[in-house]
């Protein structure tokens, strides 16, 4: 058996972020409608299109790579995607409601940090230029929107929920 | 049904990440066993006896809101974990399996960040000062563990796997 290098590692992690961001583009629309307060409704949907972009991004990644853009199911997100369904039924009707989202949010952000993260790093030591821009990308917009969401909390829906 | 507030949302997360760090504290001998780079079985290994402080710290948050210490199914980081045995199981042997535990490690930090930064910014917002202060110093350690493991990657790890 060959050895496995970096480079599988690359395409696993690109396969995993791919099936990620295709289930978080599914499920943004429903943490918009659920949400109460009109920034965090705003936000999610502001994401979900910053969201459709980065799945168009990771297709040109794929094709850098002169690979077909397929996905590998990713447990991580599916549990993530789990933990914010159980506050919304739990949560709905309730002061508490759009703090529980703001969390969900962040979790689902930060999933996606530490996957950008490491795929601009592996990028970068395997020189591929344009794959790391475009990672990079991405990465910057999902930063920005963990602390919108940090914002939108403590500004807004922390004091409401309390 | 009365309405349910901020209190029992920070009530279920801690019980979620409670039961998160049991999981972790059981995960990261195996991630350090798996290890081949001295410095990241190192980092693997300080970071679990961190663990062991960080789940007696959740103890003592229960204990304030005088609550029994109970955790709560954690699907996301049953799901995160679940990755990290794949990567173990798939890359053992090879060049790239140590830059697949990094980003295994760096998932699982990410979601103690998010967890971690919520509930402090919902304890501030309740006025839980010592939890607040417990939770913070937690936050900081995850945060700093992130740090290292991005070094150790860029450092360390990815050249040899590339």
């Amino acid at each position: 058996m060959a050895d496995k290098t970096l480079d599988d590692l690359f395409l696993d992690t690109l396969k995993d972020i791919y099936y990620a961001e295709r289930q978080i583009v599914k499920t943004l629309p429903k943490m918009a409608k659920a949400a109460t307060s009109p920034e965090l409704k705003a936000g999610f949907e502001q994401h979900q299109q910053e969201t459709e972009v980065q799945i168009e991004r990771l297709q040109q990644i794929f094709e850098l790579l002169g690979k077909p853009a397929r996905g590998k199911t990713c447990d991580a997100i599916l549990g993530i995607i789990e933990e914010g369904k159980s506050i919304i039924e739990e949560y709905e009707g309730s002061s508490a409601l759009d703090a529980g989202l703001v969390a969900a949010g962040q979790a689902v952000e930060h999933y996606e940090i530490a996957r950008y993260g490491t795929l601009k790093a592996w990028a970068t030591q395997l020189g591929m230029d344009e794959a790391m821009t475009l990672l990079d990308a991405t990465l910057q917009e999902e930063i920005a929107t963990d602390l919108k969401l940090t914002e939108v909390g403590t500004a807004k829906v922390n004091q409401k929920a309390a």
